[in-house]
């Protein structure tokens, strides 16, 4: 027969799956001796049994009916007992800590015929009657779904009468009047009596916490964070202890280590007198958690016990919920807790350190999330400055701008050179132009998934989003305390946290880059000192090598200080552009081989100023320059512009460019000539390209330099084209002579379905899976971005742009077989990837097993990608890495 | 050790592999018993060896060696003895006949030595001294590769010396000079002298042989026909009999049927007292075969006997080259013959009804090309019209219309109501408007590969290229004989035969079409009996049901009558444009729910009737409704225009809809807001369309119709995408009381490779393999098809457009993946495609392989499709179709 409930003196921290979280911890501490409230957890297995069949599973009854009896003999009292009753709290619970579900209800047990024994147990009848309104209320509210509203009106009116303004003046015959009018309203709204039995309370609460597992906010949070929809929740049914039993009493939250800086030492809240809903509630104001041992040094010290006991046992930063009933020290709740990102490099080298974990479980205890967030600039806000508004973090940064409602006047502040936050009550596609314009974004509405965050995101823009305390107009907004901000204001946003400043606040550079940069760690900076620890792992650990994305020897400097190991992806197009943009005209204009010749003479030269350049940044470290890729139509003034100017400033050489843009229009650009096409179309600029490559690297050769090119061709759908590239390619690195190994983007889907056949003329892959996802979704990134992911983010369509992230099903299974199969044709082919995934974290996760050789990523990813990489080795592949 | 030279009493037909085809039918013939000249063949294997080398194996000497010995007592003379020479000619021949390779050279073993002996032997002074001459100057020209016009030149400084006009009024000192002279030539011009050892000759002659197979045109005719690189030629050594010994020799081509019509019979022509390269030259005109039997009735009935004994033992049509020497039969060559496509149905159905073959056989005798062609509307010619030029007939088809030399000009006629047929040199990108304008188009250079044939065959437009006799200027052009034709000329262009008609040539019906059409077989049309039996044999034969694109009524109903058995692709697009496009433009313009709910409601009205019409024309078939592809966009006027307008015409309204356009433009549309994504960011649009399909279907019902409405999702990549659009469907569908599959295009690559998990989603996938090309190639075909598909083609990128005819490799293995995974998780799973491969021959072998349940097609392709489904299942895998 199967278990379906356990006494928390059974099972211990690593059944999450089964007993959720909290039970899990609840059993754990009760393993480790301390004071647990008796209780018992409903499994999550019972909650799927329920959320498929609709029921309980047959066996739950009894096995509750035998746990709840073990729980009363254990608390010396029994449920429904209208003497000395038991009450019980019930607590969902899932593996993963997770808003939107029900959370708890205190009191179970109370009812008419039973209250006036907790009056008499308690020797405080107001206190028993208001634990019974508090039932009501919380029953009402979160079981049967009730507007909140309708009792806290009834709330109101029971004050008034009594001539009072707070609960707490409320007295026992006000609070009697009161559960009568909460009954009422129970009644009136759902055609049923509050139930009088304490055990259909219980069972009608844990149904109700199964249920919540599938609210629509419950879902859409699993959904944005990925948290499988099968799980379930378990149920914890603790005995109640009381912190509002006079001063005495008490309850708080406490923290092994400061979960804002890690440092060590007990840091918390606590209210005395109070449950924890009145925390919340925020009618007092808590006291810091060391004031607790003037108060009360017995349980205090207690406490610190207790903390000193869960910190070793858990080795990691423990958050905890605790009561204190007339004297005595109760454990309601503990997990590993959460913590900023800087806390978390601190507390997982600290530990290290004083040899309670492994350099490796170090290593696994910080996430790339956090390391990039530590490389942004962050506010330097003085101590008195307060948000107007907070939202949500979406994505991170510090923008400081003046304030434009309205898209188009944004762009033409920003050309004005104004730095712009762009402030809209939310974002659609109209707004992009804004958007690109902007520093940063600030929206009243709208989550993570919002258009302006999805957005935000993708362009690497600072964002908060859904700062629903403000109100946005057409051309200013209000604050929630009236004041109002106009166009050209100045504001603050910050990404990290939400907040939003009126005015500008100062932005301080992140310490870690200035580590990166410098190598540097300062004797004092504990943050630094724990993310070099950190680092130094992960270059221990990892196998895959990390290169960077870089066009210009600036960059590729950079990106070395930065660790990269080389260059992945230099591209040559922005070679191109600026004053270079009229020889690509002249190119494409020419209609004579010599003139043609004559403009590619010319940029050879120039191309090998550029190669010698980023060559001898990376001296001794592979350059992987791309041949030219856009087709050559992004050179030239677009359809719309020079059409319009054709009928506004008509002449003759405006008609000309007209005709050959005109001729070179595509429909569709990015699937039409560019990449191998175009090399392959005119074949001069190719050749040149590598000309101009094998010239700089033999000069500098020259130099006594260790130059290592490596060329690479893009957009190859099919193996012939690159066995024409490289045959040349070969013949001008022999007249010049110079060897290097010529390779291949893979970025389209056909690319990888003969992935074995273009192996045969490739020493290298590269995988272009931006390109590669845009083909194989069949997106193209600037169309569809703005226009629909936050609606399909929303749709649950994916739960995170592939954009972002690595479409490991689709896009992933393209770069696996093309792995092992070009692998299993050229054993020696040397792989890597060089789209932005080279920067993700959970995509360098999906290349490390896949069997790449090297990620290629922007310079300022590198750590990020060093550090993933290194993760991907230690992590145990059972590890869970939420 | 192996063999490379086998006696001609080896080996037997079914040896082209080794022996090539000649060397493998002059086996055979010799097996059979009929007069073939003693010789032996040089494997292909030989070939192979000598050009992945550079020599010929060590043991081919010594074979050679053996074999010529033997062939010298067969023929009782020695090669190189002075009195009584050996001569023998080298011919080669591969596996399959391909023009660009050496072909044969004649009277090798005469030299300064042996040319008297010759006289004597055949008692013919003048005849020894013409065939040394003739020796020489082959030699030198396919041997040596000197250029073949100083030879012609010498022989003009020869007659003009002798004061005679004609080669064969030379006598024998005027040959015996001309020997001298082109012996100088040779040496001037290679610095060596003509060899006059034979055994040299003959090592030279085969080693050139050898070298053929990689001429430039030998390679660029196996690319464009898809001939294998690897497999070489055979060389074929054959005793020389002379044609050309007096009025009792001759020489002549013979086939057992019409190859025109098919009809039985001996047909062919002879030359008398002639060499077979006389016959090329055309110097005396032929006469018919039959009047042979009235010169040498001896000889001609040992023809007919031979005849008949090969026609019946090959079973086919086949054609022969043979020689008489001095009243003796000797056969040279036969094979089964080349053919027209009309002659290849009435062959195949006629040696059915004989007998000879079964009707399986009959049906691999045909091909889907040639059905195809049949099915054009031809020329009807009378009987003096003669071509003014014939070039290669690229895109078939019959074009009547007016010369028009531009592009420009072409689209102006065009549009003021002219039928047009473009004329270039040649064509490049600048020329599409005017190449789509047109009804025809006609180059006067280039090939099956150059631009205008490439892109003719991809818009359907009939071609004829590479007609080089015209001479192309810029507004009018010329015939070889001095005709100018100017713009406005009316010009006929063939594109079955290639020919071009200075003007109309009446255009007749294809009676096959007539055939289909109605299903009537007249008595006395064999063409019309012959295709009626073999497509009753492919349509008994097939696996694959053949179901037709069609938007219209009137399309379903021609496809029912074409044989189509339901519709595989219906789109709703074209239901959106003509009046209706006012209706978009509101839908797209409209800024409430209100608005674009009334829009969506004066849709649905009209969707429904289009739905009724179509789903009654098909009664008691499926119908694969598309819910709307194409971005919204497309139903408004370009960016560019819309641009131009605001500045010449500036209004209100056109400042909104540019406004609109400018919001909605992509940058890669293909790639952007279409499809399934369409559907989810305005629901209402596929909601509409869903109801209006159930609504028709209800309609139908109640009227006793048996409607079978299929609704089809485009564009899904995602299966929670079809899942969304699923169940709205089916809810609609349960409110209107119909039940209809639902099922989703595949024609993403993401699509394929998460096929499985879209499966649980659909009841069937149609395979869209245009769009899956284009993703997979990352190719947009509007874009790509004109610019550089030609050059790929000359290239050897591709051996034909991979949207003419399915790839594989690279899009077949995406749909094979894609099927297989999808039926593996529902077995039920029904399985289409509906792209333009869905009427492609060889993609048609290829999805019967792969599984698919039917193929969709234009209704004009619907025979063509049934006759391939049909070989695809009787063709044994090993049959080479060819």
């Amino acid at each position: 027969m199967t278990t379906y409930a356990y006494d928390f003196s059974f099972g211990d921290k690593d059944q999450k799956d089964l007993l959720g979280g909290k039970g899990a911890n609840l059993a754990e501490m009760t393993k480790l001796g301390l004071p647990v409230p008796p209780g018992f957890t409903i499994t999550t297995e019972a909650c799927r049994h329920y959320l498929s069949t609709g029921e309980p599973p047959a066996e739950l009854s009894e096995q509750v009916r035998e746990r709840l009896s073990a729980l009363e003999t254990a608390m010396g009292r029994r449920l429904g007992a209208a003497e000395d009753p038991l009450l019980v709290s019930v607590r969902s619970g899932a593996k993963f800590s997770m808003p939107g579900m029900m959370d708890t209800v205190l009191n179970v047990g109370l009812c008419d015929a039973t209250v006036e024994g907790l009056a008499q147990q308690s020797g405080d009848s107001r206190f028993a009657w208001d634990s019974y309104r508090r039932l009501v209320q919380m029953f009402a509210k979160t079981v049967l779904g009730l507007p909140g509203d309708v009792f806290e009106e009834a709330i109101d009116d029971a004050k008034e009468r009594a001539g009072v303004s707070a609960d707490v003046d409320l007295d026992t015959d006000a609070l009697r009047d009161l559960v009568k009018r909460f009954k009422e309203l129970i009644t009136t709204h759902t055609g049923h009596d509050f139930p009088q039995d304490p055990h259909e309370q219980l069972w009608q609460t844990i149904e109700a916490v199964f249920r919540s597992w599938n609210s629509e906010r419950a879902v859409l949070y699993r959904r944005t964070e990925r948290i499988p929809d099968e799980l379930g929740t378990a149920v914890n049914i603790v005995g109640m202890v009381f912190g509002n039993l006079g001063s005495d009493s008490g309850t708080g939250v406490a923290f092994t280590r400061d979960p804002a800086t890690g440092r060590r030492g007990a840091y918390g809240d606590y209210l005395a007198n109070a449950q924890g809903e009145d925390v919340v509630a925020g009618i007092r104001n808590t006291i810091p958690l060391h004031r607790l041992g003037e108060t009360d040094p017995n349980a205090y010290n207690a406490l610190l016990r207790a903390m000193d006991t869960l910190e070793s046992h858990y080795r990691d930063l423990c958050d905890i919920e605790f009561t204190i009933e007339r004297g005595k020290l109760w454990m309601l709740q503990t997990r590993v807790g959460k913590r900023t990102a800087a806390a978390a490099f601190t507390i997982a080298a600290a530990l290290c350190e004083e040899g309670v974990i492994s350099a490796d479980e170090a290593l696994t205890r910080v996430s790339g999330e956090q390391l990039s967030r530590l490389m942004f600039p962050t506010f330097d806000a003085p101590e008195d400055a307060t948000p107007v508004a907070t939202g949500v973090p979406a994505a991170p940064g510090a923008a400081v701008g003046v304030a434009v409602f309205d898209s188009r006047r944004a762009v033409e502040r920003a050309a004005a050179g104004d730095a712009v936050v762009l402030v809209r009550r939310e974002t659609n596609p109209d707004d992009l132009p804004g958007m690109i314009a902007a520093q940063g974004i600030l929206t009243s509405r709208g989550g993570k998934t919002s258009h302006a965050a999805v957005v935000a995101r993708g362009m690497g823009t600072t964002c908060v989003c859904g700062a629903d305390e403000l109100t946005v107009g057409a051309d200013s907004m209000r604050t929630s305390d009236g004041t109002v901000i106009n166009e050209g204001d100045v504001i603050s946003v910050d990404g990290d946290t939400g907040a939003v400043y009126v005015g500008e606040v100062p932005v301080k550079p992140s310490p870690v880059v200035s580590y990166f940069e410098t190598g540097e760690v300062g004797e004092d900076d504990a943050l630094v000192h724990a993310v070099d620890v950190i680092m130094r792992r992960a270059d221990g650990a990892r196998r895959l090598a990390v290169r960077a994305n870089a066009d210009t020897g600036e960059d590729a400097a950079r990106a070395r200080r930065f660790g990269a190991t080389g260059i992945g992806l230099c591209r040559t197009e922005h070679m191109f552009l600026g004053d270079r943009r009229q020889l690509v005209e002249r190119l494409v204009l020419a209609t004579s081989d010599e003139d043609r010749d004559a403009v590619l003479g010319e940029l050879l030269v120039l191309q090998r100023d550029d190669f010698v350049e980023i060559l001898s940044a990376m001296d001794g470290y592979p350059v992987t320059i791309r041949l030219l890729d856009p087709p050559l139509h992004e050179f030239l003034p677009s359809l719309v512009d020079i059409s319009v100017k054709a009928v506004t400033e008509p002449s003759e050489q405006t008609e000309e460019l007209l005709a050959a843009v005109r001729r070179m229009h595509e429909q569709n650009p990015m699937l039409g000539l560019r990449g191998v096409r175009l090399g392959l179309m005119i074949p001069g600029l190719y050749r040149m390209q590598v000309r101009a490559i094998a010239q700089a690297a033999a000069r500098l050769r020259a130099d006594g330099g260790d130059p290592r090119p490596e060329i690479m061709v893009p957009l190859v759908a099919a193996a012939r084209e690159l066995a024409i590239v490289r045959e040349w390619t070969k013949s001008i690195l022999d007249e010049e002579g110079i060897d290097a190994p010529v390779g291949t983007m893979i970025e389209v889907p056909r690319a990888a379905m003969t992935a074995a056949e273009i192996a045969e003329h490739a020493d290298f892959f590269s995988f272009g899976t931006n390109d590669l996802t845009q083909m194989s979704w069949a997106f193209s990134r600037d169309d569809v971005e703005g226009s629909f992911f936050s609606e399909y983010l929303e749709l649950g369509v994916f739960p995170v742009s592939p954009f972002a992230e690595l479409d490991t099903s689709g896009v992933g299974r393209l770069v696996a077989i093309a792995s092992d199969e070009g692998r299993e044709r050229r054993p020696e082919l040397h792989l890597g990837v060089c789209g932005e995934h080279g920067g993700d974290p959970h995509s360098i996760r999906f290349f490390h097993e896949t069997g790449l050789d090297y990620v290629s990523c922007s310079p300022f990813r590198v750590p990020v990608a060093r550090l993933s990489a290194g993760q991907a080795v230690v992590e145990r592949s059972d590890s869970d890495t939420r």
